[in-house]
């Protein structure tokens, strides 16, 4: 279905100024690693920002070398014909502001000592990091824009359109949530209090030296059992032992379910830098799109955009409630709404595998108008 | 409702033989930590063995000093007129072999050596916990029980009546499951994780040091997002903040929900031990009441019991599903059966919070063929 974007590249922009965050801080300058896909036309009015999710980057289609050929994290979905259709549109994507995948972040080198920022780089929220998508955007001259993302991403699409109501004509929330539970605060304090109490946190500074592996691996396997649900885990896994026939009596790995969790905390800590998932995390559990307007109601009155919200039937870290509470409050505040619920069996992931069905939805929804 | 045990003290049963274990182990000999409550009748036929969870004890109700009364765990079901009646019953409660609080576990001292024996413990299952308890019923002179238990001491409940049929007469399985799914193996391996991660879990010996109480104290705190639901958890703490109007943007303690938790892992690790924790999630993960029959339904076939099953309807831990899953092979099997699901918004931990609901049905089922 539809045609790769072939080989890309990550680009960064520097932004050389500063910005006020929701702290209170002055912070700058800031590099904003970010692809584009497709070709911006003369009107400049054919951008879609798609956003990534918690631990994701700018690499979000195509591939970056001939070797490897990894895909991006939703290729399946940005290309020729796909959902986000690079004959139609431009599609950028920017890795988000305190990752560690080229924009700048508690690992950047802070230009006034010449050391990473660690610690003292400014605790941020959703909202600073999509004023940060907004430098690029203002970057690049363009005025009007539409903005998808699933989960985290899905708290930044929602952001976009309330803080820049004359920006953004569609908005695709999937798989997220207008505010983070309690519950959901709970997984990620614990995650991060993994990281904090490694004995080789070292307060942040440690990048010289070993990063709190084991830490962050806890971290990522906490959050792992999130993503799928009992449903995707009990077909996947069951109780199946690993390569064995009989239990080992010892504290190795016996089951499958293990291996796998063990498998996701190992690769990660490779991949991530475990400052930028305390950052990261922080700001997910700040986030409370009603918090600054009384009410979700009063939060979408000044929105000029269409909105798609999109939920999965096993997502729990997510769930479909949350998706209806957005929708309601929309109806409420009588702007144009689409819902819809997709069953699926593979619980929250499920925006980073079910893409027929969001490809038909999406693009049902993008020709809507046009 | 109904009137405290008062004052009780926990016994010490010295078993000097051996036992072999699941694993083919011969294992001995083992100090047996247990409370009784009211008396036993002249025939020996009105013993009640409590169960306790995962990190519980011997110290099911009363309390052990006039200056704290600190409540036994159940304290609120065992006693004159309760729902386990003194006034009839004679109620046993042992502390679980494995465990910290009196009974024999990985903490205890090797004879053979005199030093704890660390991970020298064998790796049990939760058959191996249900004999050593059969050693202490044998020693009490008893022939003829009833047992009962919530969550973990509701599988070791299934076990006894599965293992032991001329002994059991009735079965109270509260908020439990017949096997452990993919994601409780998952929640299970992701807090040992934290504690094998520890740098001062040093392979099991630390006690004459400290002991990994950072790893241990995120494996409580995960363990209690499990305890709980959304729904108490959005009652209990919501988004609020912990005695402050603004989040702090650091890295410290924002929302209540953290400080819950954070203090439910710091005391955690005053009460019990690490290797416990290992040992005891472990012999949970191995639990498959199936596993050596084929099927549920060939599991209970020899059973002599009359079941009582209870869930909670906003358990997600052991959801009602796994409850009724019991009750139906149970039913498939022509046992007499009573299942049912209360309603309550407390998740798992309703078991120790829905004293007057659970009271009202274990009455009526003791009282039924009395």
């Amino acid at each position: 279905m539809g045609q790769s974007v072939g080989k890309v590249e990550t680009k960064i922009y520097k932004y050389e100024g500063k910005i006020k965050l929701t702290s209170g801080v002055e912070f700058g300058p800031i590099d904003i690693a970010y692809e584009t896909y497709g070709n911006l036309n003369e009107k400049k009015d054919n951008a879609i920002l798609v956003l990534h999710a918690l631990t994701g980057d700018a690499h979000a289609a195509g591939y970056h070398n001939e070797e490897d050929k990894k895909r991006g994290w939703w290729d399946e979905m940005i290309g020729s014909d796909k959902a986000f259709d690079t004959n139609k549109y431009y599609v950028i994507s920017s890795n988000m502001f305190g990752g560690c995948s080229g924009t700048t972040g508690p690992s950047s080198i802070n230009p006034n000592t010449q050391k990473p920022y660690g610690l003292s780089f400014p605790v941020i929220t959703m909202e600073d990091a999509v004023n940060v998508q907004k430098i690029l955007i203002d970057a690049l001259g363009i005025k009007k824009i539409i903005v998808a993302g699933g989960s985290m991403g899905g708290m930044q699409a929602l952001d976009w359109a309330v803080m820049y109501p004359e920006y953004v004509s569609k908005v695709i929330v999937i798989a997220s949530t207008a505010r983070l539970t309690a519950q959901g605060i709970a997984f990620n304090a614990v995650g991060r209090n993994a990281i904090l109490s490694d004995i080789n946190f070292n307060n942040g500074n440690y990048y010289d030296k070993v990063q709190p592996e084991h830490g962050l691996s806890v971290a990522r396997m906490i959050g792992h059992i999130t993503y799928l649900c009992e449903e995707s885990m009990h077909k996947k896994f069951g109780r199946r032992l690993q390569n064995k026939e009989k239990p080992d009596f010892d504290f190795g790995i016996d089951f499958q379910v293990e291996s796998y969790l063990k498998h996701q905390g190992l690769t990660f800590v490779e991949r991530f830098d475990a400052n930028s998932y305390l950052y990261i995390t922080k700001a997910v559990d700040y986030f409370d799109l009603s918090s600054n307007y009384g009410s979700l109601e009063e939060a979408f009155k000044n929105t000029n955009s269409e909105f798609l919200i999109i939920s999965f039937s096993t997502d729990w870290l997510f769930p479909t409630s949350q998706s209806k509470e957005i929708t309601k409050a929309l109806i409420k505040a009588g702007k144009d709404v689409s819902f819809c619920e997709i069953k699926s069996p593979c619980g929250h992931d499920a925006f980073l595998i079910e893409f027929e069905t969001q490809t038909e939805i999406i693009k049902s929804f993008l020709k809507k108008d046009n």
